[in-house]
């Protein structure tokens, strides 16, 4: 959960920069309001200078107990996690953890809409992912199944993200042709 | 934006711990899906040690650009904030930004409930008060209306939140009174 760099993928932004990007865009042509939540931090020491800001001195990073994105579209409560990979073949389930599967589920079972928008990064490539498939192939792991999602199941069941000049992840397209 | 202190109020804890004791209720009770988003922090300085956590050395507390709630519940797309005064004859309005009603009205255009969720610590009286209302109040203060809301309006014109065991901020039932 560290910041992640910047000159990831050759437009030179990372999947997170893109998408709040997007949201922003959402955001102004009032499509959306979808927000990245900020990273989670245990505030350890806080400094409080006379006549400056408080500075924090010490703090720790938490492990997020839900996902990174959520809001509304379309009267639709979303949420999502995004995540990138340097593998070509499969998206590696590691990446995932149980408690945001849990959210996920719960999320679901509320009325709300989940997925995944992975990112391939040497492939430039940007896929939509249900919440459900995602959790099949979750289950499936500790019944012996594979630890990752192939890249082939994920061109068929998933959905191409499209690039936008302005929503360079439009996620919303991806819903619109889903749920509405 | 900082922690605030416990303490507060004779039940001994914050209204903003109170809500979160309420939202993991309703989580292990399956009713709905709400978390308090992180206190957003600007990392400027982070430690690397060798066989430990990284540690943040140096942060500062930012603006947050929405309000401290979202989540679902039977369906809808709910959000809003928490606040706490120590009046008892009405509720200022420096309590909330103008970036936080920005985004209340944007997540009511998209179909969203946004509220307020107000404590009158002296009177231990907590109020539900929906956003269209607070709005109203909000935008005469730059026409010269005044700059708090009174009492009296938010016991008529709100809703009284019952206290419950374990959903000691019970607003799930405001919500059920008014959208189902
Ligand atoms: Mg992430
Ligand atoms: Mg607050």
């Amino acid at each position: 959960n560290k910041p992640t760099s910047s000159g990831y993928g050759n437009r030179g932004m990372s999947l997170e920069d893109d998408i709040m990007a997007t949201n922003d865009y959402y955001l102004q042509a009032k499509m959306a309001v979808v927000h990245k939540k900020p990273t989670p931090v245990q505030i350890v020491n806080v400094d409080y200078p006379k006549r400056s800001a408080a500075v924090i001195k010490e703090a720790y990073f938490k492990q997020a107990s839900t996902t990174d994105f959520n809001g509304v579209y379309r009267g639709l409560y979303v949420d999502f996690e995004a995540k990138e990979t340097r593998n070509k073949n499969s998206f590696p389930l590691s990446n995932i953890h149980q408690h945001q599967i849990d959210h996920m589920k719960a999320v679901l079972q509320h009325g709300g809409v989940c997925f995944l928008i992975i990112k391939f990064t040497p492939l430039e490539e940007i896929y939509f992912l249900e919440g459900t498939k995602l959790f099949t192939f979750w289950d499936d792991q500790f019944q012996g199944g594979r630890k990752s999602i192939p890249y082939s199941y994920i061109c068929e069941e998933g959905h191409l993200i499209p690039f936008h000049f302005q929503a360079r992840v439009n996620y919303a397209s991806v819903l619109d042709k889903l749920y509405f």
